[in-house]
Order: structure tokens, then sequence, then C-alpha cells
């Protein structure tokens, strides 16, 4: 069976995003005065092939752990559809 | 009114993505065989003043037409959450 996970990884709250904040100055500087904040993070589409949702989910979650996130700054996030077959 | 636009900005498919590519090779060198394919996307969280959903949803995807993605290359997509006062 395929799986489609799709995770986010965000720097964790606290942590200086300067790429946000540039995000955020650029809006208001086009007339979006009503922007807050901005916060800028990755999201991977994973496809995977497996029989039983929860092994996925575990397996993906290692893969954010080991992987995919920086623990040190990150957060990471996921959820896992069903693909449909063929 | 405070409201958080989670905005997706993915390159389309059959653009090629060699972030996603690496990302994949380094998972299955990892390991986890089971990774078929990986495409790897921006996510902005957003946070904007606004009265009436239906124009701070008008707001945000022009934003994302104007700045957060481009439009020959990618695609976006958002979800607009009502955040709590205060």
């Amino acid at each position: 069976m395929m799986w489609e996970a799709c995770v986010q990884v965000m720097l964790k709250p606290g942590v200086l995003d300067p790429q946000g904040e540039t995000v955020g100055k650029a809006l208001r500087t086009l007339g979006y005065d009503e922007v807050q904040t901005v916060r800028v993070g990755k999201v991977l589409k994973i496809k995977v092939e497996g029989a039983d949702q929860a092994a996925v989910a575990a397996r993906v979650e290692e893969m954010c752990r080991r992987l995919l996130a920086n623990p040190v700054i990150e957060q990471y996030s996921f959820q896992l559809v069903k693909e449909s077959e063929g």
C-alpha cells in the first residue's frame, strides 16, 4: 500500500527566524500592513510503501528524528494519508 | 481579529526537485528502503489582522501570487485558522 507523509518542519518558538522576518518586512513594504509575524519552515511530501498505518507512522517519525529535523532548533509534525492504488 | 494563514508552496508536478531527490537518497541510504519519492517545499505561517475571513483569504491569496510563490514553477495552497484573542 502507498502512503503519503506530509512532514512539516518549523523552527521552535523562540528561535530567531530571519527568513520569516524578511518575508514579513517584504509583505509590509508591498502594502500588507495587516501582517504581524511570519515564520518559514519546510514541508516534505514523502511517498512510502507499507502495509500498516501504525508501522509506517513509526518509521516516518524515526526519519524525522534522524534526518529531517534538527532537534536542537526545529520541531516537526506529520500527517499520513493513504494513496489510491495504481 | 487575528488569523493564522498556513501557506504551502511546492514545486509544480513535473518540475525537477533535486533537493527532494537528495533527501530521498539519504533516507534510503539510512535504510528506509520503503521511501519512493520525496518532494520538498516551503511552509509559511503568517499571522494577519483582519475582521472578515473572506477578505483575509483574498489578501493572503494575493500575497501568494505577488511574493510568496513563483507561478512559473511553483504552486501554492493555504488554510486560514482563527486565532484565540489575547
